[in-house]
């Protein structure tokens, strides 16, 4: 049944050797890695305004030149990570970048920051786009969080199934988002050029605003750089894309980042020209399509649109986390476990781990994870701040051809992020806080996972030439509860592995007839077993069982024999009935597992019915 | 760590013969079991007034005359629940009364009936008792769920530390409202005689009030007797009364009818004569206590009080509940586990499923469980009716002295219970509707358990003169990862039990010249030990294992060998760090304890570090 759902889900396991198959072409990586970047004009637009709000409408006008540097930031770090993705093919983006120039701990900064990330991008992103269905639909609003939870499900079990499938599932709702903003841009600008949208700003251009100041304008232009969030995704997955590798990628984020400049910048022109301001119900971008298209066809197919590309960019996030989860695991600073493929090649865990985390984040923030946005931008730009230096470290270590341009390049990148930072740092600090609590801790993880694992391959290793040991024999200790078909296999088993069988039974005051009778009965059936029994006070099977075991060990010890306790159990015919009995074998097995010297051994009867 | 917070909470374990001392005063007993029945004031007038106002404040008079209907229902009640501590003193209650006299079915509905019962006890008196602190400091409303989730969770605390403490801890609070509520009622009383209160009646009694029929006067009386919840609680504990039992029982009962008549008439009363009307904000009780004590010191007491009790309400279904669990689970309806007791004497399993099923009604209802009052009437009146007419059939088949007389209390407690769940039903389905899905499911999971438990008995019988078997050898499979010190350990083992050892290694594609190394690692470190090497394509180890196995232990059955697969693994310093390893060995004992004829055996390597 379980197999079943899971075989029509995920759909069937594909073998190792397929794995080369899953890359992709740059139509296809457009789709799925640009998607986050591109959705983030949803949001960006009206993050810019709303902090300009806070002093007034007139305020809003500043929306035009804070995106204005917006735009040449976005350039600036274009460049940079096309520099990158020609220096690192192999992936592994801001982590691997940092760690190489760096050193470990910048790597982990870096990498920790993203892995964060990327949690908030899957919670932002699937909530926006939530937003947008409630902006065209107002009567779901009250179920925003489990349409937002559900998209989160859906989204993973497409990765589940593999990356390939998924892309090309994918680019449809990336390129009908093109279409319609495009669209939405270019119907918007005709109008305005014919004159049939009038012009209502809520103030010209360079008008004097009472009280603005240059914090407010950094705290708005800081706000809306989060449309520069998922400029690195491509640079994080370079070897997915299909060969040469570093063209395609490098070709495919310069069309991302045009794309982006354009919607960006059309965008806010637009919601300037048409004096929208952001409210509580509808987003800025839903507002702007009602104004452009009239409340019909075209402005649900925008908000469709727009829902679709949202759920697209947490897709993003599905991509890169396992990747980078996969390389910290490598590295031994995050458990093994993420480095096991799945049944679709995927990195399952990160997969699970990722939606998890992104299902919780939308439940403490009721969907409201608007509130998180510079925060997400902090995650963003640190890692950009780090791998952009780490690049001019490279540079001059290796100082090829152009090497003082290519370190300018990127140093303006890096000055940029780390502005970037500061400001979000200073002027947006009641958000992004908890950067500075989850941050120590998840160093404070890796590098604790790091020493268990490098200790536990020491402790491992054989050192000297292996000499096996000689056991004299061994003895076997078979619990007994009742004389059943169990006991009888038990016994049966643990004679065939050894000469030295002892039947051990813990007895209570509950009920002394009944245990007398439990006695005489084994007695009667193996009169040829030696058989103990063991009395408790308190009601626990383990602790007599326990102590009793040791003894026999230590014993065994000085003889030179081997210790086993055989558990018998019974296997129910169904899972679900395994609950109906006590959970004592499996609490003994736990507790003797504990305790060196003694192998824990179960001897399962199967029923039949 | 665990074991000292545990021992903090709950106290030293204590040995089974001390159980006989765990039994308890009438003096003590009425505070434990009769507070439940008690603080149900605290929301039975609220009820009353609450479902007339719906017609219009005038006909809020009528509360006066649906009180004195529930109080002769209480009369009827408590002489026919006399009866049952009579007729069955070793307690169980509903359940025990309607199987012996009914059948198996009917003791079902009622045990299932009173089970979900005691959790809406649990929710309904913490979310009320919430309301009492909420209603005296309005700030603390938007903590309600978390103040009533922590009073769960003390509750729970005091009950797994046991019942005799609990209950000399909890004789305050309830004496502490009998006074409260005595002196309320005598204040109020004082006042009115002397004039210093006013009538201010909203109609007066008898007054014509339009719209008013029969239909809403039944639903106001059917949701008023809530208040009779909980009158069942003595019966069910018998057992836990001081020698002698019975009278004890049955005079405990008797002060508690009296007690509950004097409060619910007086309330009902002065909530007539002051003319309050229930509100969302503040309870119905409270606004009594202002208007009798103004709003000063005695007005907190009262609060505080009212909060105590429903808190110690709540912990009447953690006497019961697990009782009840223990009595059902005794007769194979229920998981053995329920019959497990704890450390401290009480049934551990049942204290923690009663707590833990409140905590999701609380969360379910957000805290505002007042509308489970209707379901909660109703799983009250159902085993009622079911065990005050199985007294009937009881009282026929002894035909001793005054049968007669006896069936007759017993008759019109039947009669009486089956009206109200009648009304219930009819009056308040659209709150009562979820017994008829509830209690099918809990029908068909006590059979479908108890036929479980009749099976796997049978199957585990011994049935003729038991023989042993003798095997002629055993063979051991040893898995295999990577060579260390942890597969040294194993092979020395298993060559301990077994004249042949079978070592068994699963190499995968993905790094085919790591695999080589380790196949060349084994056969140089351990040249006697029979080598095989399993390819797998599918990254799945668990899957050629046992195909593997499955070949050895076909064969092994035709040798008249047994078949042991030992899997090694290493146990951490540190239990947090097992989230580390790859969960391989754990899902591979998983896998192979489905299989028949192999004996699944885990070898545990401890490091040191």
């Amino acid at each position: 049944m379980y197999r079943y759902l899971k075989r029509l889900l995920i759909g069937e396991p594909l073998k190792t050797a397929d794995e080369g198959g899953q890359s992709l072409t740059k139509f296809k990586a457009l789709a799925l890695l640009s998607s986050d970047a591109l959705s983030s004009v949803a949001y960006g637009t009206e993050q810019i305004t709303t902090a300009l709000l806070v002093l007034s409408a007139a305020a809003t006008w500043y929306a035009l030149p804070a995106a204005g540097i917006v735009l040449v930031l976005l350039f600036a770090i274009t460049i940079s990570y096309r520099q990158i993705i020609n220096a690192y093919p192999s992936g592994g983006g801001a982590y691997v970048v940092a760690t190489k120039n760096w050193g470990t701990s910048a790597g982990l900064v870096a990498g920790g920051s993203l892995l964060v990330d990327y949690m908030l991008t899957v919670a932002v992103s699937v909530t926006s786009g939530t937003e947008a269905i409630t902006s065209a639909v107002p009567a779901l609003s009250n179920q925003s969080i489990a349409i937002s939870v559900i998209i989160v499900l859906f989204i993973m079990t497409l990765n589940l199934r593999g990356m390939r499938e998924s892309a090309s599932f994918l680019t449809v709702p990336v390129y009908f988002f093109v279409v319609m903003i495009v669209a939405m841009i270019g119907w918007g600008l005709f109008n305005i050029a014919t004159g049939k949208i009038e012009y209502s700003a809520c103030a010209h251009v360079g008008q004097a605003v009472p009280g603005m100041t240059m914090i407010l304008f950094l705290k708005a232009f800081s706000a809306g750089s989060s449309s520069l969030t998922g400029v690195e995704a491509i640079s994080n997955a370079v070897p997915n894309f299909k060969e040469p590798k570093r063209k395609n990628a490098a070709n495919t984020l310069a069309i991302m980042a045009v794309i982006l400049g354009i919607f960006f910048g059309g965008i806010t022109f637009l919601s300037y020209y048409l004096g929208i301001l952001p409210n509580g119900k509808q987003t800025v971008l839903s507002q702007i399509g009602i104004a452009v298209f009239g409340h019909g066809l075209f402005f649900y197919l925008l908000q469709l649109s727009t829902a679709m590309i949202l759920a697209v960019a947490a897709n993003t996030g599905f991509s890169a986390f396992p990747i980078l989860a996969y390389n910290l695991a490598k590295d031994k600073f995050m458990p093994h476990m993420f480095m096991d493929k799945g049944d679709r090649l995927g990195y399952s865990n990160g997969i699970i781990s990722l939606a998890v985390g992104a299902i919780v984040l939308i439940f403490i923030f009721h969907g409201q994870t608007n509130l998180l946005i510079p925060l997400y931008a902090v995650g963003v730009f640190v890692p950009f701040t780090l791998s952009q230096s780490g690049m001019i470290i490279h540079w001059y270590r290796e100082r090829g051809r152009h090497w003082i341009l290519n370190s300018f390049f990127n140093l303006l990148g890096a000055l940029i992020s780390l502005a970037l930072v500061v400001f979000l740092f200073f002027l947006h600090f009641s958000n992004v806080w908890p950067y500075l609590v989850i941050m120590p801790l998840l160093l404070f993880a890796f590098y604790k996972i790091h020493a268990h694992y490098v200790a536990v391959a020491a402790q491992l290793r054989l050192s000297e030439e292996q000499q096996l040991h000689n056991y004299s024999g061994s003895t076997v200790i078979v619990l007994v509860s009742s004389v059943t078909h169990v006991t009888t296999g038990a016994i049966n088993y643990a004679r065939s592995i050894s000469e030295n069988v002892i039947a051990m039974h813990v007895s209570f005051d509950a009920n002394p007839k009944k245990e007398h009778e439990t006695v005489n009965e084994f007695k009667m059936a193996f009169p040829d077993v030696r058989f103990v029994d063991l009395h408790s006070s308190y009601r626990s099977v383990v602790a007599p069982v326990i102590r009793f075991c040791d003894v026999i060990a230590k014993d065994s010890v000085n003889r030179n024999y081997s210790v086993t306790v055989l558990v018998p159990q019974f296997v129910p015919k169904k899972p679900w009935q395994n609950i109906l009995h006590n959970q004592t074998s499996f609490r003994l097995r736990q507790a003797l597992g504990s305790r060196e010297n003694i192998i824990v051994s179960t001897y399962s009867y199967h029923l039949k019915k």
